[in-house]
């Protein structure tokens, strides 16, 4: 493992991004088309992403579930929206063994149709509501192009599936989960996210309302990185979904559904990752420091390891025949937030060293205070990505009044997002797209209205964000 | 819910079966054929599943990745006989949006061949061995007929895929692995399994050796439970899989794969179950108490909720505006180990009820001995269920000398395991199928044999568990 191997990422940002994943041992290439094998590093990270949110999942009331894995044509073909948005982008069954299904399914590319299926069954009155169901599976969209974690044929995620006796009810629920991310990402994964409703050409097929995160990557693009939607009651109405409230009438109850995946794990390596390779937030670190020995020191290495694993630290130790600095750069690469260095010599004056992954800053300390040290790092580091992740951003938020300045602004910078004014017409926004090739964001929520629609002139209605996308 | 909603056990068993696990809530049926949805107890009794044996994988040194959960046709047909076996069970893809794909793809039935594909990659010399993977996933066989977790055309499982330098560290492995399952049935589930090697003729398409777990039901017909397989280097060598040695030699490694799925939540409730419901074991309720207020008796109610988050027992209330005993009946269907019944007039006397699902008997204890008397019974149920089962498992076993003595047992017992004399020879293996429908289980291996072979009066070979099975 050399840094050499590793593309520098302001060189080619894309070719760095395939390196890290590849380097950083988190995902192989398959004979499959389309589809990525995730290692154990990888994984391990999605173990720690769902053990915190099926954990905040859980506090807010939510149970799991695990509906069917595929979805027959005509159950697809409910509600049209739904299926116009992704009849294209399916994967579709038509044999079992050597016999011809009478019906095709599709392998599910989303389930709100299984859930409404379900629900149809199980909500009678509105002592069954509300119903806050949630489902960590594998759904699969026959993308033509892929790219590790940010674009497969198969994606790991989980979705959640609500229903609630109110519109009201609904859409507080929606807003519950979509702070439920915000919180996740700023909070474990360090990525201080642009938060808003989608423009209705970029809402989810069939919902009513999508809410998204978008996080910013080192490249200044723009990562959609979770949504949560209210659909008011479309799907429930195509159903026939109904129950007897209180008041003894038949009424129509209202849906969310929100979602995030493995696609969080590509925003975590192309908002933190440098040149030497993936920086992993502390806290979503399934190993929170690695131990480098240096010559023989097995009986202070036995002592660390005793008091890590008492502190509830979880480490790894490299042991293997190598050279320290191989271990040093391959620490790097795999983004262990901070290296534990335990020389012979150093050792000899009681001292140890331990290095940031972050800053590649040494400290040293003596033994005794490597892991009261290691959790003040652990929480400064967990702090400093997101502040530095954070200013980056900022720095990459531009402001186009006029069509001009956002010509200038498109043409000069190729990534970085774009705050708008916007009449709120769809023309507006296919004319950015069909110019530049940037698309919306999301609507700014947070900020006044003054003047005229950056594109077209008319009255502005509200603030937009904008910018090219993974 | 009544307990007259689900059918005398021993007059129906099979839809004893399918009512326990619709009153329960473990399941429900879908629209989707052969596949069924798993509802939140069902989900929640997977998930204790899924904590207790990956923490036990990972203690024995298996890391966690996820591999594609599609197989192009020409990967799976590498393997001879492994193709064989399971090419008439497959889910073909052969659409992706509306383009017919070049090479038509099955929905992963086990993941040997992907294993492999990725193995040939990143195997090179005796230093990446082993290498101790497992994945959780879906996996589908196309079964004509299906049974809610029994046999299903999707089935939640695991699945271990190891390899090694020497056969030995495989077979070790392998028995292993078999060891930690059963480890896991007998003290987590309370499953008496009787474990040992398949016959030829029924282990598992490519492996040279399976091992298997065979659960008795209720109704005396096994049920396969988990297995573990030592595959040699046949996959190795079909997939051009080598590694230098430390003689700097060319060799091939070892295999093994092992798995269970969610078919042992079927052996929970065909074990423990009866006229009532469900009955679950205490170490894998997802709920260990269920407290049934009953009267206004808030103020002891929050105190014992706060003593049982204090001592890390999961509970749930039932306050819905129902009956004290239409909730426990219910709580009885659901299977809850321990209910708590909280009176106002027994609390006046400071006396709490708690009811055994067990054995349903009832014992008071004053206010503040519930939580250690709580404690103390489900350790009792949890022991007392195993030995309850264990004892009823062995009153159906029987031993056949002679194919008489086993034409009567045959003929004149549904279920049970039948002990016989085997000269090893298939063709006695098919005669007992031909004659009673009865399929061997797995050879005694802690037993001598003496005398002829039950079937054809040859010298026998071997000691053998036969019996008919789910």
């Amino acid at each position: 493992m050399e840094v050499k191997d590793i593309t520098n990422r302001d060189v080619d940002f894309a070719k760095w991004y395939t390196d890290v994943c590849k380097k950083a041992d988190l995902v192989d290439y398959s004979s499959v088309k389309g589809s990525m094998i995730i290692r154990p590093l990888g994984y391990a990270i999605w173990e720690e992403i769902q053990k915190v949110l099926d954990r905040m999942f859980k506090e807010t009331g939510h149970e799991n579930v695990q509906m069917p894995m595929f979805i027959p044509e005509s159950l697809l073909n409910i509600e049209k929206e739904h299926v116009e948005g992704f009849a294209p982008e399916v994967a579709w069954v038509t044999y079992g063994g050597k016999e011809k299904l009478e019906e095709r399914m599709c392998v599910r590319p989303t389930s709100e149709v299984l859930f409404c299926d379900h629900y149809k069954k199980i909500i009678n009155t509105y002592r069954d509501l509300p119903i806050l169901y949630n489902q960590w599976c594998t759904i699969v969209r026959w993308e033509k192009t892929t790219r590790p974690f940010l674009r497969s044929r198969e994606i790991l995620w989980q979705e959640g599936h609500t229903m609630h006796a109110t519109a009201e009810e609904a859409r507080e629920e929606t807003l519950r989960m979509f702070n439920v991310y915000k919180t996740f990402q700023e909070d474990y994964l360090a990525l201080p996210v642009i938060t808003g409703k989608k423009t209705e050409k970029e809402k989810f097929a069939g919902a009513e309302e999508t809410y998204t995160l978008e996080a910013m990557m080192y490249n200044g693009y723009a990562l959609q990185n979770g949504t949560s939607h209210y659909f008011g009651n479309h799907f429930a109405k195509a159903f026939g979904i109904k129950f007897t409230d209180k008041d003894n009438t038949q009424k129509t109850p209202y849906q969310t559904s929100w979602g995030v995946s493995t696609r969080m794990i590509g925003a975590i390596i192309m908002t933190h990752g440098d040149d030497h390779g993936l920086v992993l937030p502390p806290k979503i670190a399934p190993f929170k420091t690695i131990i480098i020995p240096i010559g023989d020191v097995s009986e202070k290495l036995e002592e660390l390891k005793s008091s890590l694993k008492n502190n509830n630290i979880t480490f790894k130790v490299d042991e293997r025949d190598k050279t320290p600095g191989f271990k040093f750069a391959e620490a790097e690469v795999k983004g262990y937030p901070v290296r534990i260095e335990l020389g012979k010599r150093d050792l000899e004056n009681n001292l140890v060293t331990l290095v940031r992954r972050d800053t590649l800053e040494k400290i040293q300390v003596t033994f005794e205070d490597v892991v009261p040290k290691l959790n003040e790092l652990l929480d400064i580091i967990q702090k400093d990505m997101f502040e530095r992740a954070k200013t980056r951003r900022n720095s990459m938020i531009y402001d186009a009044k006029t069509y001009e300045e956002l010509k200038t602004l498109a043409t000069t910078k190729d990534g970085g997002f774009i705050k708008i004014n916007w009449c709120g017409n769809v023309e507006c926004e296919n004319k950015i797209k069909d110019d530049f090739g940037i698309k919306s964001r999301c609507l700014i929520e947070d900020e006044a209205v003054t003047g005229a629609c950056t594109v077209c002139g008319k009255e502005a209605k509200t603030r937009l964000y904008i910018g090219r996308q993974y």
